[in-house]
């Protein structure tokens, strides 16, 4: 029996729930026949706490009292690293700072496999990290930075491996879609929907990152990797959050059979690829439609499969630490011929505003005749099909009209021609930017 | 560049969608660097039909003329289990005869390894298969034996290893779902659905093994080996089908907000596992209740994690190729590593009457004063908590009162003492033998 040892660095959330089910299963997890998981070692800056918090024995953590040093941090760092037992580290410190980078090369280049959970550090460096891997013959493991317990990468990497795969549609950013499902189910606003989030726990004191589209922004860019072999940076594709959607879009979503959910998105076409992250109505019957909460939902679509789904948590201790327990598995099963290399097929990314989808535009017009013709002719004008045109969702003596339509596939550019054209016809018409919004089919 | 070479035996529809995707991809496969893969040979008794069929080159095919004998397939077959340039075979025959058994064992004996869509043979023989392949240091694979194109196998092999599975519920019989969905949707009668599915292709001539649950039954066989180790025989645990199912029963669950599936279900308690297919009311929220048409799904619940659905295509000819040829891919990667050991738990099966769950109970009764009260009495005395009372969904001239209650989680055994204790008090209650549907929750 060879033990396959492992050292976790950060023992928050999701380090403490990838050590306690180590832990749990001490005897149960055997990575292959002959091999046992060990957890040697673990490295926190506050280890009495951390171990006080997951009921972890204190001297599984490296260090002496409450707090480490600085000085104290790295030397126990640099142990880990010459510590020639250990076959893998375990990276959930999370942050994308260069000490933090240098460390996670340092794991590779000192001949250790290397597991990590930070998809922020990942859409930054996979390139570097990526490469410190084959030239050090080791793996990365990354299966939890990607929609937390769904297993999304092997999914990628080794289940779907018959098949080309055409597009990524999904919900990977709880938050956010945990605020949208509370406006969609209880009329609330944006504001109150956060704030309850916030008191239950869902969304954190501050959630830019999750609202603005950004974390959903970085696991996107991940799977434009590696499912397209696309070396995107942030700001490379559009990615916009969910704070402008109001109780009046989910209304007026709900009227014509959909929901508003932030949807990460990419499309392959001939050229390329199409890619963002945005809010997008989702028809009922479309299973992304039914994924409310926190859950998170992948769907990939691919030439011979027709595509699966995969439905699970993004998020929490014991659920983000079981998708870091299956890499530390696969890893300790297959070693170095774990790590995939990506291709890097040199297709590019395209500018969104060519894809083709059908859309609904939200307009907020001044309520006088005649301003729906002006808008629908120079919507026709541009080629676009109508599907539906719906009411006033405005009160009766409430001045403006709010109305929308759902448009047949045309691209956003053909959209923002026509909304051009109305307000150089009619400069009035509008008393908001029309809020234009793809429909995910 | 090594080559890894395919043969394939049997070239009907799943055989023939591997062969067109491996070829498809004849470049683009690789299976690691240095690997590529080679569809080397391809058996089939009615090689100028199969080639004709899925557009592959003749000379591909072994064998002269459009039929070969029996002589002749079995003297290719020895020359595709001699030939030591063959790596991997690929068996797509289909059947469970001791013929196909032998040449299965063979192909391991050979040093080739198996891969196998072929989930009657592994309902029947996954002991001896298993064994073969581990005594000759081999790999088998059979992803596309449940549930096609999902990787279900490697889902749970290869995934969701960080976590420790409980319960298996899954949708895995597409042909039954088409039926249901029309039966729900429609309000058709089972026989005009099944008229409709074969009329579309959805059900073979026939159907029964589709219908009975046979079929969904050996691949919940499968999974309770590779989920559970355990060694379950055709007949260990009670398998129904569709069609005693009504579309009285399917307008009664949509009342209760739930549709009516065909559910392959196994849950670990503490002292073993309790597994079934039969229908069951699926409710509104449960993801599988939104699964329609011919599409599979399964959800696998698990302590860390808290669970994952895997939504897809159990059928068709590229669909269930992309699993088989993600076997290939998988196998032409590790090697022997490929193949997993399963845990020989020692845990049993238990008596499904024993499993607690909600349920469902359809009456048919005398419509009679005072027979909903002799029937309730005779549930309440076994402490069974009545959830809903249905009213009855008979037309008011017609004789006899077809209504149901939905229970509080309790047993099947609790509900069939409670109906003996009312057909011995009121022999004539009774028009007909209650049906009693667990309720997935």
């Amino acid at each position: 029996m060879k033990n396959f040892k492992v050292a976790i660095l950060g023992c928050g959330t999701v380090g403490g729930g990838t050590a306690k089910i180590l832990r749990s299963r001490e005897a149960g997890y055997f990575a292959a026949p002959g091999i046992k998981l060990e957890l040697a070692r673990i490295l926190d800056k506050f280890p009495d706490a951390a171990s006080a918090r997951h009921g972890l024995p204190r001297e599984l953590f490296a260090g002496a009292g409450a707090e480490l040093s600085a000085e104290a941090l790295e030397a126990e760092t640099r142990a880990i690293l010459d510590d020639p037992s250990i076959d893998l580290v375990v990276e959930t410190i999370g942050g994308t700072s260069e000490g933090l980078l240098a460390t996670m090369l340092a794991v590779l280049g000192a001949g250790k496999h290397l597991v990590t959970a930070n998809k922020a550090m990942l859409a930054a460096h996979n390139g570097r990290i990526f490469a410190a891997a084959a030239e050090n013959s080791r793996a990365v493991g990354f299966e939890a930075a990607v929609c937390g317990a769904i297993p999304v990468i092997k999914g990628i990497n080794e289940c779907m491996t018959g098949d080309e795969i055409t597009s990524v549609s999904g919900i990977m950013n709880g938050t956010s879609n945990y605020i949208l499902s509370n406006m969609t189910r209880k009329g609330l606003s944006f504001a109150e929907a956060l704030k309850g989030a916030q008191a239950k726990g869902y969304a954190e004191a501050d959630p830019t990152l999750d609202i603005n589209g950004g974390d959903a922004g970085h696991k996107l860019l991940i799977l434009l990797k590696i499912v397209f072999g696309i070396e995107a940076k942030v700001g490379d594709f559009p990615v916009l959050g969910i704070d402008a959607i109001t109780a009046d879009d989910t209304g007026f979503a709900r009227e014509v059979g959909a929901v508003i959910k932030l949807i990460c998105h990419a499309r392959r076409e001939n050229e390329g690829v199409y890619a963002t992250v945005r809010p997008m109505l989702v028809r009922e019957g479309n299973v992304l439609s039914d994924i409310d909460g926190a859950t998170n939902a992948v769907s990939l679509t691919g030439a011979n499969s027709r595509g699966n789904v995969f439905i699970g948590q993004g998020a929490g201790s014991l659920e983000t630490g079981s998708a870091i327990v299956s890499d530390i598995v696969f890893i300790a099963r297959y070693g170095r011929d774990a790590m995939r290399e990506y291709p890097a097929g040199g297709i590019p990314l395209l500018d969104f505003d060519g894809h083709e989808m059908p859309y609904a535009v939200i307009f907020d017009t001044e309520d006088v005749p005649g301003v729906t013709g002006i808008v629908t002719t120079a919507i026709g004008a541009e080629a676009i099909n109508i599907d539906t045109v719906s009411h006033n969702l405005r009160a009766e003596d409430t001045p403006g009209a709010l109305w929308a339509i759902t448009t047949k596939p045309c691209t956003m550019a053909q959209i923002k021609r026509a909304v051009d054209s109305v307000k150089r016809s009619t400069p009035r018409a509008f008393l908001a930017e029309p809020k234009i919004i793809p429909i995910l089919h």
